[in-house]
C-alpha cells in the first residue's frame, strides 16, 4: 500500500438517464468526479491510500464530492473548504453514429478560484510515494499553473514520483497557453500519459498516418509520439491510450507504454460501452498502481487496458474494479459468462 | 424558414421502461406523438413556422398533446377542441430477435370523429409553402377521406407544394381501401414517401427480388417502384427509406430519391437502435426541409438519411437533431467519438 | 392442457438497476423466480396446468412470492407456509468483458429446512402428467434428496414423466455431494436438461475438445456427453443447451436433444442479451411442451431453443412468450421488425 | 370460505407519481381496477373464492388486467376475451385544496359493447353464494342493463344473495336513466351500498340537512335516507358510508348501516390519505365479508369502516389487508406505532 | 386577452426526489423557473399573451429554460441567446420543524452579464398593456439596475402598467443596496407586491407588531405597511403575501390588497404543501390577472389569494391552474373531493 | 473531538418507495443502518472520530455497507471481514391508522455467527472516550452476551464511559433472556437510554399510568422508572424517548433525562414525520454529544430531543443534521420556513 496525492477539480456531474437528451431531461443522475477524483477512486480500490488535494465550496454540494470520495476510500482531509461554487459538467450519452456530448459549467469553482498560499505542498506531500496531476488542473487559471508548478517541484525535491495525464481541454484555454504551461510542468514528470491527440493539441508532436475514427487501434504509429515526447521533456514513461470509435457504442481501446527504450502494446478489447467517461482515469489510476507494484512494462500496459476496458462497461466516471477482476480479464476471461 | 402545414392525428404513446414488455409494467413512459406532428417538429427543430392541424378533446390529455408541440415551437394555433378522447398507442420495445409491438386504441378519438365543416382550409393554408399528411389521416374515417382531399385540393389551388408519406396501417383499413383513398388523394401530391413495404400494400406496386428481412439494403429493386408511382399519379419526386433488419437491435438504414428522371441512394447506416418509432417520420420532415432549401438530389437523399439514422438514435418519436448535426453525420463523423 | 407438478425452491431476486453494479445501488428491483418456478411460469404461459410445490415463509415476502407466480397463472395451492425466511439473490448484469455475478442468500431458507413429512407426494402429484426439479433442490439439504427422492419414487409409481435440470451450483454442494445424490436420483429421471458444464461438473462426463468461451457452439462434441448419460442412468431424453459466450452482451444460444437413437441440433441464435438469468429454465420448459404436445425431435429442440433465445431479450426470470411467438420465430421471423 | 361473483368492468388506471398533475406527467403509474374488481380483490384477501365476471380485449392489456387480479387470488376464469379495447381511466391526485381529478376513457370497452347472449348466468352463478355489481356496470350501455337484470334474477331465482353499490357516475349517464334503470335493479338487492350523495343523485331521497363539505361525519342524517330506500325497494340492508372531507388530504370517515330495523353507526376516523380511490369499494368488501361471517351489525359496520379507513391509507384502488389488520384497528390500536 | 412582458432570470432548478436532503440525492428532478418567468406562465395559463425577455446561453440548457416556457404558452421570441452559463438552483423540500434550503448558483449567468445595448425596450414593449419584474431582476449586477430601468421609463412613456414584486435576496445584495436601487425602481411601479418581510428589508418599513414564526396570519398589521409605501413612492397599489409556518408542512396563507384608500384582506387557506416554491410569483401573476380584468379589490384580492394556495399544492415552480379552477376555490370548495 | 467506539450489526435496510406496502413492491430503497451504526453517523456528523465495530461478510454487500459508514465519515477500520450474510430488514412505511411494520432477517448474519477471540477489545478501545452498544447486540446470539460483556469489562478498566440504549426486539430474544443478560450488562453502563417501554420489556420496571397510544406525551411517569433503574443498576444517567402516536404520520416526540438527582423534561415537538426510523438512534447519538461537550442537563436533553425530532423529518435510518441545524430549532425555530 502505497500513500498517492491527486491534485486537481471534482465537480457535480450531471446526466440524463439512459439515452436522452439533456434537451430531453426531466431529472439527472447525479454523481461527483472529476480526472484527478477519478485516479484517486482507482488507487483506493486497488489497495492504496489515496489523498485528494482540492477546494470545494462549504455547502451541501462541497460536503457531498467529498462524502462521494470517502465513499469509495479517498482520504479528503486535503479537501479544502472555500469559493463561491461547485463546478459543474452535463453529460449526454450518445448512441451509433450520435457523439456523447459533454456541456461544462466549472468557470469559477472553488478550486478554479483558489490561491498559491492556501497549499503548503511540503505538509501536503509528507509521507507520498506518488503525486498525480491532469493537464485539466493548470487550465482552470492561471494561478493554478503556479500552484501545480509549486506541487511539482515540492514532489521533485522530496523524491517522489509524478505522473501527469496530458488531458487537452480546448475549451478552458488554447492550444498556445496549454504548450506554454505544460512545457513548465512536464519537465517535472516521470510519468506521462496521453490519448492519441493530446500530444498533438498540446505539443504539436504527431503520429505519422494515424486516423482516429477508423475503427482500428493502429498503436505502432504513437511508439513515435511517446519517443518524441521522452526526447523533449525527459519523462522516464509514457503511456498513450488508443481508442477507435467504431461507434458511440462499440469502440476498439488498448494502451502503449514507451519505457524509454521500447514500446509496449497492450491488448485491443472490443468494447460495448456502458459509460465512456473517466475511461482514461481508469488507466492512468492501473497504470500508477502497476508502477508501485514494479510489473514490468507489458503486465503493466496490460493491466492499465484491462482496467480501463473494464471501466467503460461502468456507470459513471469511477471505476469500481478490483485487482481481482482486472487480472481475470488480463488471463484472458472476456466472455462474460455469469459468476455464481 | 418556409411555412408548413401539417394534418394529422396527435396521441399519447405509452411505452414500458427499457426493454420490458407491457405485460411486465408497471409504469409507462408518457410522450404525445403521431406520423405528421413527428415531421411538424423535424421541420421546427430546423429553423421553420410548423404548423400542426389536428382535433384534440377539450380535457388535460388534449391540452398535454398541444403543449408537447408548443415545447419544440410547433405553432399549434390550428388545433381545434373536440370530441371525446385522445388516441393512445402502447409501444413495446423489441430486443435481438424480439420483435417491437404496438397496439393502437385510437378509435373514435377526437379527429377520427371531427367533421368535414370544422376545416377551412383556405384559412388554415394561408400563408404556407408546403403542406403534408400521411396514409394514416384518410384511414381514420370515412369523413377524413373528404376532408384530406379538401386540403389537398385547397393547397393545389393555392400553389402549395404536397407531400404525403404513404404508411399504410393494415389494422385501420383494409389494402382495398387504402387503394381507393389514396388513388384519389396522390394524384395531388407533389412528393410521395414511402416505405419498402407500403407501395405494394396500397398501390400493389412491387419491387422485383426485394427482401426486407435480409439485413441488405437494396436500393435498386425500389427504383423500379418509384418510376411506377410517378407513371401512374404523376408526382415530381418518390422518395423511399429501405430498412434491412438484421435483429430488433441492428437495422441497416438508407434512402432512395427518384426525382423523375433517376433514382438518388444514400449512405447505408448500420444503427444500433435506442427507439425506432418516427424514424420514417424523420426522414420525411428532413427531406421536406432538403426541398425547401432547394438542394440537389443527392444532398437531399442524403440528408433525410442521415437525419433519420440520428433520430433512431434518440428516444421517442420526436427527432431532436438539428440541421448542424445531421450534417457533421454527412460529412462523414459517425465514429460516436464525445464532444467536449 | 396437462398438468405438470414443479418442485424447487422460490426466491426474491434483487438487481440494481441496468448496468449497475451491486456496490452502486440505492435500489434494487425486486422479482421472485427459481429454476423450477421458472418452468411452471413458462408451462402456464403455453397453456398448462402448472403446479408449484414449495415451502415459503408466512409472511409478506413469501406471500408476494406465491402472488408472483399466481399472477402468470401458476396454480400455488401446494405452496406450503413455514420455516423463517425466503432464500434472496442478487444479481450483477454484466456488460462487455464484465461478467455478471450472482449473490446467493439462500441458506436456512424455508423449503432448506423443510421436513420429509410435510409432503404427501400422492396426493400433491394426483392428476399429473409430469414432474420437473433439478439439481437445485436436492442441493439444498441432505433432507431435500430424500424429499426429491421420494417425490421422484412416487412419480414412477403413478406413471407419471420426470425431468430433471441438472444445474450443478457449487456454491451449494461439492462435485462428490453432487454425484452421490444425482446418481439415487436421475436414474427416475425421463427427459435429463442440462447445459454444457453441468455433466462434467455432476457426472465427471465430458465433450471432447469443447470450450465454452470461444464464441462457437458446437454441438457436435455433445451427443457424446448425451449418449454417456443416457448409458449410464438409462434416461429416455438428453437435452443439452449450448451457449457461446462473446461477451456479456452477446452469445451465441442453440440446443441439442439426443433421442436415444440420435442427436438433433437446433438452429443457433445470435442474441444480443437483455437478460440471461433463466435461459436455461425457459429451454427446460419449453422442451417440456414440446414432449408433452408429442413432437418429433427437430421440432421439439427447435422450440425450446428459439424460446430460450426470447427467453434472453426480456427482462427477469420469467419467461413471457406465447407459443405463438416461439412459433413466429421458429418460422424464420428472426428479423426483429416492428409488429403494429 | 364463501363463494361470491363480481360483475363489472376492469380499467387501465393512469396516474402521475406522487401529487403531479395529469399535465406535468412524463410517466404514469399503471395498475388495473373498477368499482366491482375492487370488491372481488377485497374478498379474495379474506380468504374467499371470488370471481370476477367480465369482458376484455385479446391483446396484452386484456392479458394483464386478469392477471392483476389473478395476482391477488381472484378467479379469473370468468373473464371474457373479446371487444376491441379495455377502458382507462386517468386519476390525478389532489393535495390539500385542490381536489382529485378523474378522466374516464371508457367508452366502447370490451364490456361495454359485450351481447346479452355470451352471458350465461346459472352456469357463472353456480355454486356461488353471493353476487355484486354496482350502479357503473349497468351505466355502461342499454345493453348492459338488460344483462344486469338477467344476472339479478338469476341469482335471486338460485336463491344467491345480491349486494349493489350504488355508484353513481353522472359523466356515463343522466339521473333520469340511472334512476330508471336502477328502479327496476335494486328490488333484487339485498344488501345496498350507497355514499352520501348517490341515494339523492338516483333516486332523489335526500338526507335533510347533510352537508359533504363541512368536515363533519354526521351519520345521523343518513338513517332516514336508508329507511327510504329500504321502504322503496325493499332492500334487507342499506349501508351509507360518511366521508366528510377537511381537505384532499384529510378526511373524516365512517360509515352507517340501517338492518330494517334501526341504524348503527361506526366509529369516525380522521384519515391522512394516501389514496382515496377504491374507498367505498373497499367498505363493500369488508361488509360483504361481515355478512357472510354473520356478525351482528355493528361488528358488521365497524369492520367496514376500519377496512375502509385502511384502504385510504394504501396506494392504487385494491385495499391489500388482511382480516386480522382490519380487526386489531376495530380493536382501537389506530396509532400506527411500528410494528417490529 | 392582454400582453404582458416579464423581466428576468430563468434558471435550472434541480431538486432531490420527495424529502430526501441534497446530501443524500443521487438524482435530482430537473426544471427551469425563476420569479418573472413564473408569473409569465400563470398569465399564460390565463389566457393572456404572456412574453419573457431574458438572456440564455447558446447551448442545450438555454435552449431548455426556452423550451420549457413555450411549452405553457409563453412568447419567448425575447429571450437571446448570449453568456456563459444558466443560473441553477438546488431545493431541499423541508418538512416538519426541518426547513427547506435552497442552494443559488446563479453568479456570472447569461443574464447578469448582459449588457444594457442588448435592449431595445420600445420594441420589446411594443403592443404591451403591462410589465412585471421583480427585485431580483436589478440584484443581479449594477448594470442590471440600469437595464430595468430603461425598462421602467420606456414603460412609463408608453402608458403601460408597470408591476414590481419586492423579492428580496439577501444573498444578492445587501439592505443597502437594494434600497438605493428600488428606490429609483418603484417611483415607476403602479402595482407593487411583497411578502411581509420584503419592505422591511429593502425599505426599512415594519409593521408594528408582527410575528411571521407565529401560525397566525395577522394581515392587519400590514395595512400600515402598505400605506408608508404608498406615501414614500406614489404606488396605485401594493399587495402583500401573509404566511404563517406552523411547520415547513403546514403553512396558513392569505393575501392584503391596499388600493390607496383602504386594504383588503382575503381568506386566509391553511395549506397542507406540497411545494411552496413560487407562492408569491403565483400571487402576483393571479393579481395582474385580476386588475387585467379589472376586478373589484376584493374579488382581486380573493383570485391572488387562493391561485397562490393552489399553487403550493403543486410540484415546482410553475403554477398550473387555470380561472376556472380558482374561481371554484374562491366559491368556497376547499374540500378536495374527487371530481370524476 | 471525542473517539467513540460503537459495536452493534450493520444491516441491508430495503423499504418500498412511498407508502406502497411489500406486497406491492416492485422494488425496493437500499440502504445499509444499525441501531448502533445509526448513532455512529450521528456522531461523525457532529464532528466526532466514531468508529464502528462489526463482521461484515465478504462480498459486495458487506462492502458496501461499510462503504455507506465511511460515507459519512465513520471509521470502518475495525469492521471485520468474515461469515456467510449480511443481515437484512424490510421497512414498510405506514401511514394514518396503518402502521409501520419491521421483517427482520438477521438469523446468522456475519456479526451473529461471529466469535469471541475475533475481538481484541483493549485494542479496539485504544484511544476512545466512549463506548457504545445496543441491547440488540447481545440479543443476536448467546457468545455476542460474553463479547459485549468483554467489551463492557475492558472499557471500565481503560476509563473509557460506557452507553446502551436497550432496544428490547421481542423477534430475537424473551423478557426473559433479555433480563439474564442484561442483568449483566447494565451495570457496567454510564448512560442509559431507553424508550417508554424498553424498562418494562427487558427489566419488568413499569411508569405507573403511562399509556403510550394516546397522542399525549407524559415524561413525567418516566422520572420513575429511571430512578428505578440507577436505583437498581448503578448507572449515572437515564435517558428516556417519550413518543405520543397521533397516527402513523404525527407523533408527538421528547424525552426525560434523568441524572441521578433530579429528571429534566425536553420540549415535545409535534412531528409530521418522514421516516421515524432511527429516532430513537439519533437520540442516543446526539445525547452522547451533549455529554462529551459536558453540557447542562436541561441543554443535554433538549440537544437530543431537537436532533432526534429532525431525523424523523429524514428519509433512511441515518440522522443527517449539523449541531448547527439542532441548535436553530432548539432556539426555537421551529416554523420550518425555507432559507435561501
Amino acid at each position: 500500500m502505497a500513500k498517492i496525492v491527486c491534485f486537481g477539480e471534482i465537480m457535480l456531474r450531471l446526466n440524463p438517464e439512459g439515452y436522452l437528451r439533456i434537451r430531453q431531461a426531466n431529472s439527472f443522475c447525479a454523481s461527483y468526479a472529476g480526472g484527478e477524483a477519478n485516479v484517486a477512486v482507482s488507487l483506493a480500490n486497488y489497495g492504496h491510500h489515496a489523498s485528494f488535494v482540492s477546494v470545494v465550496p462549504d455547502n451541501a454540494l462541497g460536503e457531498s464530492s467529498a462524502n462521494a470520495l470517502r465513499h469509495w476510500g479517498v482520504d479528503c482531509s486535503q479537501m479544502y473548504r472555500g469559493g463561491d461554487r461547485l463546478g459543474i459538467y452535463f453529460v449526454e450519452k450518445g448512441a451509433s453514429q450520435r457523439p456523447s456530448t459533454v456541456i461544462y459549467d466549472r468557470k469559477d469553482s472553488a478550486i478554479a478560484t483558489s490561491k498559491r498560499e492556501m497549499y503548503n505542498w511540503p505538509e501536503i506531500l509528507d509521507g507520498a510515494d506518488w503525486f498525480h496531476f491532469t493537464g485539466i488542473t493548470p487550465a482552470l487559471a492561471p494561478e493554478l499553473v503556479e500552484i501545480t508548478l509549486d506541487a511539482c517541484k515540492a514532489a521533485k525535491e522530496m523524491g517522489i514520483m509524478v505522473s501527469c495525464d496530458l488531458n487537452y481541454r480546448k475549451k478552458l484555454w488554447s492550444r498556445e497557453e496549454a504548450n506554454a504551461a505544460m512545457s513548465r510542468l512536464v519537465p517535472y514528470v516521470d510519468v506521462l500519459i496521453a490519448n492519441e491527440e493530446d500530444a498533438f493539441d498540446v505539443f504539436s508532436i504527431e503520429a505519422t498516418g494515424a486516423d482516429v475514427a477508423t475503427g482500428v487501434v493502429e498503436g505502432a504509429h504513437y511508439e513515435e509520439v511517446a519517443k518524441k515526447i521522452v526526447d523533449r521533456f525527459g519523462c522516464k514513461y509514457v503511456a498513450i491510450t488508443l481508442r477507435a470509435s467504431i461507434s458511440a457504442n462499440d469502440n476498439n481501446w488498448g494502451g502503449l507504454l514507451y519505457d524509454g527504450e521500447r514500446s509496449w502494446l497492450s491488448t485491443t478489447y472490443p468494447i460495448h460501452i456502458v459509460d465512456r467517461v473517466g475511461g482514461g482515469d481508469s488507466f492512468g489510476g492501473a497504470l500508477i498502481h502497476a508502477m508501485l507494484s514494479q510489473w514490468e512494462s507489458q503486465r503493466a500496459i496490460e493491466f492499465a487496458a484491462a482496467a480501463s476496458c473494464l471501466k467503460q462497461t461502468i456507470e459513471y466516471d469511477f471505476n469500481q474494479v478490483s485487482v481481482e477482476e482486472v487480472e481475470r480479464l488480463m488471463a484472458g476471461d472476456a466472455s462474460g459468462r455469469v459468476r455464481r
